[in-house]
């Protein structure tokens, strides 16, 4: 008897050509996808919260799968981490409605964006964190990233050729912090949360590359309002590069 | 006209197969002396602080090498990111005296054991980390710790087949320690540190070893000290596996 399940998985996105399957490439849903069908013996689809792009990380993307599965939801989770590769991890499984759509019913998501700013290069963090080799503001990126909260139009943090119906979405914080490392010579390590209603493509990145701008003393604070007045991609700064986001967190309040 | 150089170097020993040059085999010596060689033209030999494993790390490996290069030291490092992997990085280069010796002048080192305890499989720490699946008590492991401390013969703790002419050692501090993670799902991360004037083969991996047998409760703390005075390695507890292993720093007084 199928039933319908909730999975929250973490997965290191480097060698995948991202999320959605493809043919030919390495991809986190194609992974899943043939985890799932070995467990259940019948060939099984899964809906993420949302794509993450080539090289993007997740610490908590969850996908729901409609299954041949009888057995506890927490043996399904040990029996897809033994099918599964070392870099895909299914951190929680759960049984739930038969209408539960992970896309869908989505009402909020975090990311995580994290920066190494001067030091040496680090074996440990090169596929983690977006280095920058010059010093940064965290202060001035503070100031910048007040702009972004709130409902607005994030047209122009959109990737051209993306384009969505609304680009309005409620950003509910976008938060700059330092955090501490272990080695000095790996310089200071900083992150950007953004937690939204939803996101348009790139838009993370985008506003990633922005704050960067603003931080670096090339632009001022204020100019975050004026790329959301001007709605037009061309406007903003370049988008950051995959290897320094993650998918944190996804909400589904009713379920 | 050749100079002697001391460069500090940190590298992620997953896929090599250790430090030392074995023909076929990617090494850490071997990529070193490879990149060496192209920025000065000439072959290079360099003498690391000691051999690492298979799988170990390094964050301060310290190795000496004689190199016709005539530019400023900052620069070498420069020219040797360029050519090295990414996942070995070249931190400090300096000119060094002549007789400088990179095993024969070290005086002491430190290395740190990573432990993750408890939680899910990390594609993030899976690399770094000895994941033990029950809980282990940091109390009873720094307590265990202690008999480690001191001038003592650690020949219980050595690898046979590897013996030394002699089996003294002084370790000047055994540390035991939780460190905090990102994400509350990867369990609680405890580190072993161990600073001393030289170490055995595979001394502290099998000091780890022992002292999570205590940690599980397994073994009382002063079992450590019984095996001490076995001088006998198959009374020690198991061999820790290497991707815990980070060799920190080599300490040279002298220069």
């Amino acid at each position: 008897m199928q039933r319908t399940f909730k999975l929250t998985i973490a997965y290191e996105g480097t060698r995948y050509s991202g999320w959605q399957v493809q043919p030919g490439e390495a991809t986190i849903q194609g992974a899943l996808q043939e985890a799932l069908s070995a467990v259940s013996n019948e060939p099984v689809s899964v809906i993420g919260s949302g794509r993450t792009d080539a090289g993007v990380h997740a610490i908590g993307q969850v996908v729901s799968c409609r299954l041949n599965f009888s057995g506890d939801p927490e043996r399904l989770s040990l029996a897809l981490n033994t099918k599964l590769p070392e870099d895909i991890v299914v951190r929680d499984s759960e049984v739930i409605q038969d209408d539960f759509h992970a896309i869908r019913d989505a009402a909020r998501k975090r990311y995580r964006y994290q920066l190494q700013v001067g030091g040496v290069s680090s074996p440990f963090q090169r596929r983690y964190r977006w280095r920058l080799r010059k010093s940064i503001s965290v202060n001035r990126m503070c100031e910048a990233a007040k702009y972004i909260v709130g409902e607005k139009d994030f047209a122009s943090f959109q990737a051209t050729g993306a384009e969505r119906k609304t680009t309005i979405r409620t950003v509910y914080a976008c938060d700059v912090f330092e955090q501490s490392y272990l080695e000095s010579s790996e310089g200071v390590s900083v992150a950007i949360e953004i937690e939204a209603n939803g996101f348009l493509y790139n838009m993370v990145r985008n506003i990633v590359g922005s704050l960067v701008e603003v931080g670096s003393g090339k632009q001022k604070p204020e100019w975050i309002q004026s790329i959301l007045d001007a709605k037009d991609r061309s406007i903003a700064g370049p988008t950051a590069p995959p290897h320094g986001l993650f998918l944190l967190r996804v909400d589904y309040p009713d379920h």
